[in-house]
């Protein structure tokens, strides 16, 4: 962790003020940018009202941004595609890149379920780049509300590309589709991922679909696998009325297919914007924001609440006890702590 | 959908009396063990009403009963499998199974993901099994507190053995691991199940590993896999201090290893039930659902509140249109409908 990260967790000493690292972080601060994740990222109190503040002032901010999350199995080549497609973006004067990835961890033991990835050092080394590694604790995949709150603060700090990087596994797929604009999926030659029923439903939400990796398959396994995806594509329905997503052979390796995946997603953005659908997005990005931030706040109100730190305890022993069944519990529970209409 | 499941979620008609219904399926009456199943997974609130006070009075019943979770790849041979074992579950005179299966479905277009899977035939022939599909929507791999709740009801209706299978996903055995006993996870020989990083998760909340489908294995392929897995478990952290799972090879066809997996659950349930920690678990669980049941609750009672029903529109437009921040909108909701302590 950098030093401006911890910096952030440090708790105590009157601590900054909200207004004034929001400034930073729009002055294109990189430690700033980075203690401002970490509050987010917080679960303490006072840590998140902080982040709440920051993210308040940001968002007063007009930006202009493409985000664009990458969705993939694990060995699919996520990291490498990255660090290709980056370097693609970057050709493009101008282009300030944000790299949001993640380090995924068990549920159960905390630990890390893919061990120490290769990291993308070659854009780690550019000034326009600011790569974020965030702990996916607790949600599968790696996405969460914290992640759209990052991305936010991303985009106050300049930067104007924001890639999500996500495991394939499922629930973080539908979760990621409600923060970013376009959705790349990797899909390795000859994998049975493009035939297994349980993509669909990630298919179902790709923009864009990689068959990765092209240099290590046979041209006869990168042939079948791209008929069988496009196969599959033509039977799901469409996520977006106006937009077919395309398979696209590539290999981070020789190159090959990068620069046609970035001319498929600046095609896609403007397609979008030409018809409203990409401002359109964005709104019901916000809308899907706002209510998860009632769900935490609602919890979290209730199990901070004097009225339920008084009465919650006895009531789990008497539902433990089989005194009282879970239902009647929540209830009495719930009701004790809601206000009557006005 | 049986007959008596769509008497459940008929609209009007005056609505069944909760007791007699409870009473009726603590009776064993099938069609009103449907029907109260049905009623739990209505999304209506006049359904759940009815459905709780039918689950407080089944839940006043004494039941002794063990809960598998049956888990694994799509294709993975949970289905045979669950045939097999309950053959064999059947075997021990007295015994009475219900079988809680998934029908998954996309998040998205709500259509299933797999098909018309093979149903379990040979049990859904026999009076003492009583099997119940049940939707996943939204719940990717298809547990939910419904399912915990399907349960419940189960067991008030006497059957002593459920057997609940989940779509090895991720997600879902977190949650199945909350309502079950025993969970069994199938891994097919050189699927490489055994190897990827990603399955860790689940493999540290089995109780049991099946290598599935051995009959179609090489025996070199059978050796491989069984000597990867038990290496695998051996670095995982343990589930349970005085359990440890084993891996079991078996096949549905040929009924080798059936009995073997059987018996290693029985040990399982009689080995924690002599430290006291069967009975551990099961509190544990109820917590768990009472907790789940607080979530759900206060989100409906949140989003049904006159004073929210009345303002979370103009909040919504506030934010979509970027007046507000989600954050600010969320606590200004949030704020509105809490009580202030007493």
């Amino acid at each position: 962790m950098s030093r401006s990260a911890q910096e952030g967790t440090r708790p105590g000493g009157g601590g900054p003020d909200p207004a004034e690292l929001a400034a930073r972080v729009m002055a294109g601060e990189r430690s700033a940018l980075s203690r401002a994740i970490t509050l987010v990222e917080s679960s303490r109190s006072e840590h998140q009202a902080l982040a709440h503040g920051i993210l308040d002032k940001c968002l007063e901010k007009q930006t202009s941004s493409l985000r664009i999350g990458i969705t993939g199995s694990p060995g699919a080549g996520k990291s490498t595609l990255i660090e290709a497609l980056g370097a693609e973006i970057l050709r493009d004067t101008g282009n300030r890149l944000a790299v949001l990835t993640i380090d995924p961890s068990s549920a159960r033991s905390g630990g890390s379920i893919l061990g120490d990835k290769a990291r993308m050092e070659q854009l780690a080394g550019r000034k326009e780049v600011f790569i974020r590694p965030s702990p996916s604790s607790g949600h599968l995949g790696g996405t969460s509300p914290r992640t759209h709150e990052a991305i936010l603060l991303c985009e106050a700090a300049g930067y104007n590309i924001v890639l999500v990087e996500t495991v394939g596994v499922g629930q973080s797929e539908i979760s990621v589709d409600a923060m970013v604009d376009y959705i790349l999926l990797l899909v390795l030659p000859g994998s049975g991922d493009e035939l297994q029923g349980i993509k669909r439903g990630i298919m179902e939400i790709a923009d864009g679909i990689v068959l990765a990796k092209t240099d290590q398959a046979t041209e006869k396994s990168v042939m079948l696998s791209l008929s069988a995806l496009d196969s599959a594509l033509a039977l799901l329905q469409k996520k977006h009325d106006i937009w077919k997503p395309s398979v696209i052979p590539a290999s981070s390796v020789t190159g090959d297919g990068i620069r046609d995946i970035w001319k498929n997603i600046r095609t896609f953005a403007a397609e979008l914007s030409e018809k409203g659908l990409f401002a359109e997005n964005r709104k019901k990005q916000l809308h899907l924001l706002l209510r998860s931030q009632v769900e935490e706040l609602l919890l979290k109100t209730f199990y901070d609440h004097p009225d339920i730190r008084t009465s919650l305890h006895s009531v789990i022993e008497a539902v433990e006890e089989q005194r009282l069944s879970p239902f009647s519990g929540a209830k009495a529970l719930v009701e004790r702590i809601i206000r009557p209409p006005r």
